[in-house]
């Protein structure tokens, strides 16, 4: 894909040398890790066409919309509300991160017991490898764990339209004030890039086009209860990933046009894996591309995994947004209320996830529940410790993990998950 | 003082043979470090004797009060507001930190990659060695970092009165609002819990107490500005630490007094080390009893310490509370405004921060700035890579170092230390 792209990625300055690099890795990974699983569904191809254009044919989008006018906002959180974005007919992009590049840089800017995920976020921008990064039009920051609230400090520095959100703690009336005051705020900074005055209809629009969405997404989530599992869990995690990169509209209909397929293959008791294969729930840090390591490292150790309590999941899909309000005052309510309920580990008490937890074990019939965490994530990593014992006391069998995105320990992980996948047979 | 205590500490529920043995270290700790400086000044007898009986005459003070009706109050951090404890006539005190104890049983609560100050304080809890801890009618956590934030969710379920205070990420309108909501809240727990509700006339003299405490040892901190310095980095961050401890009028009383002596001192020209020896100013991290491994490093590698940016020093007493209002709301609203000038790395950002640093380097004539940082302390180890930068561009001489409580690497360190010491000399 390079020829065709290559003015594009120069022009969004871009360094080609290294962005040529990232992409035969990527490229490579994704042969070795997707491309080499059996059964997969035939409407992952179309998933397959998206990652294989993530920098190439999505970029370009992207362009054709900033050349017709649409603003394009980055985000590094599922705290950004996306139904606003949608509403400013701007588009809503996550930002690289899922991989280690220019981490030599990096460290001159960060220290290295930062987790992986934020350093990779410095070093796609230091390597200039992001093209979602450099075309975006406002980068938003939030204040979510003490890690990303000090590294924007920084970034604002390296980047030119560096927006920050701040958000509460607790969840508490004064949390919810703080997130109230905070969504307005980026409604309107939203309005300012874009020149469109958020209205009823555009607001309703915008909440429609996510819980779409969501709703094709939790379709998907609810056919992977079944035994054997229609779908791996690392097509399914691609899927989870791709719904922060695609347009919200074609993906979709993509994902419903694969539960489609995947709903014939229950009928038909046809899986990825044979009936009775151990099932794994994965709960913790987000993946972002092209993070897959560890779910290869389960999924070739002779377990499925059959859902993701997480970000880039079911913590970040779960609940739609109210859309009977009739002003904006009512729907902008009802997306705070969605985004309030999101039981991410910076809360304090976050009793909310334990029960999802727990919920989702049940519902996806898991055998056992892995935590994954990044090294140095304290929220994560931090809340395992009392998530483990509150599982273990539930007879739900558990592994905490600590990990980041290098390719050293893979030995050692996978041992680790083979005796884990022994234990819940 | 084991024997004429041992009654009162059983009652606290101690660990007798744990405790005897932390006080053991300690002592030694104390002999080898304080009482081997020379040059001391006379007035530092009385913080002697107060460390001696840190666990000793001042929990027996404390019980006597309990006995007499007061409550006592603990607390791991400097946003809790001693003004409004001293207006219900209870006491509050700095909770047990600064050394590692019980490592194996903490690292099955806490993340191993966990800051030394929040595994020691569950350490002295664990390991039944901290009598303010156990006397304590309530011990107050504070939503600062994420490691301390997602601790006493934890920590809740080890202690019996644990009351957790939110507190704000930013200086926005909504932040204040925030604290202001949170220091009412505290208000009314502790007039709960003392059965005294806090007028006018009380507010006003816990803020007078307080204030008389802060200006005692700021007069303290300003003679350090002399060279030869009048006392060592060590003193002074001991008397710094007893703060914390102490009865508040007598701790006034006893720094006030070392404070004529240090004048006559400086009079006569007299140091604690000849004049012109390489003065540091320690920025970072807050050091607790009887974490002195590292202004002890210096100090015996030919520097002395002559300021500390830090909240076991001016971060933590610098600013007065206005105690011109008439009303407890007026005053209630002069301690919020008190409180919310502290720069703690929590805060994004945190330009106020840079600023200090620069104002005491030059105010304490320091010939370089070491940045103190305790691993895994995410908010003051990621502030520190841009200020050393910031620091560097007004040719400041910085020296970034990150430690724990161990006593391994003692060597490593004192290379470094001494490395910079020759570089500013």
């Amino acid at each position: 894909m390079s020829e065709n792209y290559k003015n594009m990625w120069e022009s969004l300055g871009l360094d080609l040398a290294a962005h040529d690099a990232l992409l035969d890795i990527l490229g490579k990974g994704y042969q070795d890790i997707y491309l080499a699983q059996k059964n997969r569904p035939q409407g992952m191809g179309y998933f397959d066409f998206v990652m294989s254009e993530v920098h190439g044919l999505r970029i370009k989008e992207l362009m054709d919309e900033k050349a017709a006018g649409r603003k394009v906002i980055g985000s590094f959180c599922v705290f950004v509300p996306e139904e606003i974005v949608l509403a400013a007919d701007a588009t809503l992009v996550g930002l690289c991160s899922g991989a280690d590049f220019a981490m030599e840089e990096v460290e001159n800017y960060l220290p290295r017991n930062t987790c992986a995920l934020i350093k990779s976020a410095f070093g796609f921008k230091l390597g200039k490898v992001c093209p979602y990064l450099e075309s975006a039009d406002m980068i938003v920051g939030e204040n979510t764990c003490d890690g990303k609230k000090k590294a924007y400090e920084t970034l604002k520095n390296l980047v030119q339209n560096l927006y920050v959100m701040d958000l509460p703690q607790v969840k508490s009336t004064e949390g919810r004030s703080l997130l109230k005051v905070e969504y307005w705020r980026f409604k309107d900074a939203v309005e300012k890039l874009s020149g469109i005055k958020i209205d009823t209809q555009r607001l309703l629009k915008g909440i429609e086009i996510v819980n779409n969405k969501r709703k094709a997404i939790y379709r998907l989530s609810a056919l992977r209860k079944a035994d054997p599992a229609p779908v791996s869990g690392l097509d399914a995690l691609l899927a989870n990933q791709i719904f922060f990169y695609d347009n919200p509209v074609r993906f979709t209909e993509s994902v419903n046009s694969i539960c489609d397929e995947l709903e014939k293959r229950i009928q038909n008791r046809k899986g990825v894996f044979p009936e009775k294969t151990p099932r794994i729930l994965i709960s913790g840090c987000p993946m972002a591309v092209p993070n897959w390591k560890f779910p290869w490292i389960i999924e070739t150790s002779g377990a499925v995994i059959v859902g993701e309590e997480s970000c880039v999941g079911e913590r970040g899909t779960r609940n739609l947004t109210d859309s009977t309000g009739s002003t904006v005052e009512e729907l902008m309510e009802a997306v705070i209320d969605r985004y309030f309920k999101v039981d991410c580990a910076i809360f304090t008490p976050n009793p909310d996830r334990l029960g999802h937890i727990v919920e989702m074990a049940e519902d996806y019939k898991a055998d056992g529940v892995i935590l994954y965490g990044l090294q140095f994530c304290q929220p994560y990593l931090m809340e395992a410790m009392p998530v483990e014992k509150a599982l273990e006391k539930k007879n739900i069998p558990v592994l905490r993990i600590d990990t980041d995105y290098s390719m050293e320990y893979i030995g050692q992980l996978k041992t680790r998950v083979e005796a884990f996948i022994e234990l819940i047979k």
